[in-house]
């Protein structure tokens, strides 16, 4: 076993503080990463505060892990000891489904679904209905850690322009923008809206921006408008009805990334003909969308999920290719509590990395 | 003018009476059509009794009409005296805009969209903001009466081997319904399903299985369940938790034909990975989508709108070349009351069609 140290939550009420765990050795397939920097997700707040009413405590959260590889197993062959690696949201899938063998494991369809970096599996062992549970294990713990063992096929590249801080957020808030973006089919010249202007709509309003297209974010941050200036995009305030009336049937595509229940009725009117609201930020009962302003225009209301490893490859790589990546602010990991604060009233531009180097520094809170 | 009697709707509670009214003589480019036959659409019912809150008095409803034509206009090309021929959702559209120059009527972005057959146009006179409304006119009077006239562009060509009573509803429930399957490329082999069985279900269910499809109806209604054996199509209770279950992933594509707000979280569920359902039946906001299930599978929750005048012309051709229409009940005039309550309860196998020759049989009720 190895020794691991982290941070986690204990149960939903909690602060995250120190905790001390075994992670298994790596098998011949593994890969095992000294974690340097782990982005902070709202998802982690979530998870970490059992608003998905699923998690499993203790819960090491994080899903935007780069590392350097300290150890491989010896039929480990894409990765070396020292490389710059990456984990994002997955760390295993059933790899034998109709989505996992066409390279679409974060939409796999095996009996767990695919294996999450933190609070895996979907259905933990205790609630499974049919059998054993498949990944053999109750649960898993994320990045906001030391150290972290995963399978060589669900270790990701990191490109050596990209800065390792910067690259962290670029597995789970830039794959899954990218993700949408690409499936959807955005292009130069089309207009694009993004709703919701923190970690993910920072990333997909400068991949969108990359891809060629004009982009439109909308926010209910006043003091955003001028951050959207600053990348080039167009703000726009969630409120300002004026606004939103002039752009009535403009946008080839809507991405909205808000992290929970809201009314995209707005936005859905923003739509041109035959166009696409993806709701790739929530993952919860939406308030009700009027079909009529759907059915008007032949307009279609999607949601979709995280990203396939090739599309997360992807992402790293055009982020590199067009010298992008997310504004960070990176903290110690014992500032993490107040960071969760901060991203909850939307005090973030616009990603919160936890240097993990701090874990050594200082142990106590 | 032109003397017209047909049955109206006096205000929300009224039940439906005989209403004498003025048609204006046609124009140069104006088909007159003496009606044979009208549909009745559950639109009927919800404009007759404003439950759609839009609805402009008197109320003279009916867009799933057929007729002889009786006089064309000095222009008309189309039409010639004789003819039989239909009229369905629409009566004119502007004709200008990017949708209606695309052959896309049926999404005209003009200033007050397209005009509806009755209780067109969508934003009346009085309502209207932006200077005048551009069909000069506060109402439409629809296809519940003796006559009718339309630009000839809006009326539809029937063919030889339809019946009339069987062709009246293809020009709203079987164009609707064509259109989505058309648009979101229902082919050979593929899995269909139908959400409601009612006169849309029917057509959806019945067009679906001449495309080739593997076609399963939902419906409440478990006497139903033998109507969709005797057409060839498998029926399932929409209450049947442990059927939809079975079916978890299992469709290409689905069409919602219910006429009013429902729950489809059911059924997004049964959507592959990729796939869309398509609210075709109902106009108003819908309960809440979960997107964990649409986000999970990359699904879309999409609207469509009645028909294109081209697919509205394929759609009886394509029911003559496959020889199906839909199950009918022909009632007189004087029937309309009693066939709304049977309607509004769900006791109809599947359309009423109006013979309108009772009108002149007796216009007393």
């Amino acid at each position: 076993m190895i020794d691991a140290r982290g941070y986690s939550a204990a149960d939903a009420q909690s602060r995250l503080s120190l905790f001390r765990f075994e992670r298994e050795e790596g098998g011949p397939h593994d890969v095992t990463i000294d974690v340097l920097y782990c982005g902070v997700c709202h998802s982690d707040i979530h998870q970490a505060r059992n608003e998905w009413k699923n998690t499993v405590y203790p819960c090491v959260p994080g899903h935007e892990v780069v590392g350097r590889v300290s150890a491989v197993g010896a039929n480990v062959t894409r990765h070396a000891l020292g490389d710059l690696v990456g984990v994002g949201c997955m760390i295993d899938s059933c790899r034998s489904c109709e989505p996992c063998t066409s390279a679409e494991e974060n939409y796999c369809e095996g009996p767990n679904s695919w294996l999450a970096t933190y609070n895996g599996p979907m259905v933990p062992t205790s609630k499974a209905t049919t059998g054993e549970n498949m990944y053999g294990r109750d649960n898993s713990y994320g990045g906001y850690s030391n150290v972290i063992v995963v399978s060589e096929k669900f270790v990701l590249s990191i490109p050596a322009a990209l800065k390792p801080e910067v690259a962290a957020p670029i597995l789970c808030a830039g794959a899954t923008t990218f993700s949408a973006l690409k499936y959807w089919g955005v292009s130069k010249g089309q207009r694009v809206g993004v709703v919701g202007f923190g970690g993910l709509g920072d990333m997909a309003a400068k991949l969108a921006k990359a891809m060629g297209a004009d982009v439109t974010v909308f926010t209910r941050t006043s003091e955003k408008l001028q951050e959207a200036a600053r990348f080039g995009v167009t703000g726009v305030l969630e409120h300002d009805t004026a606004a939103l009336q002039k752009l009535s049937s403009a946008f080839d595509f809507i991405i909205s990334t808000v992290p929970e229940r809201h009314d995209v009725n707005p936005f859905v009117k923003l739509l041109k003909r035959g166009s696409t609201l993806c709701v790739a930020g929530a993952l919860e009962p939406m308030s009700p969308v009027n079909n009529q302003d759907v059915a008007f225009h032949r307009r279609s209301v999607a949601g979709s999920l995280i990203a396939s490893l090739a599309d997360t490859q992807e992402v790293l790589e055009f982020c590199a290719e067009h010298a992008i990546g997310p504004d960070v602010e990176v903290i110690r990991m014992q500032d993490i509590n107040a960071a969760y604060d901060r991203v909850t009233r939307g005090d973030v531009r616009f990603r919160f990395v936890i240097d993990m180097s701090s874990l050594t520094e200082s142990e106590i809170e």
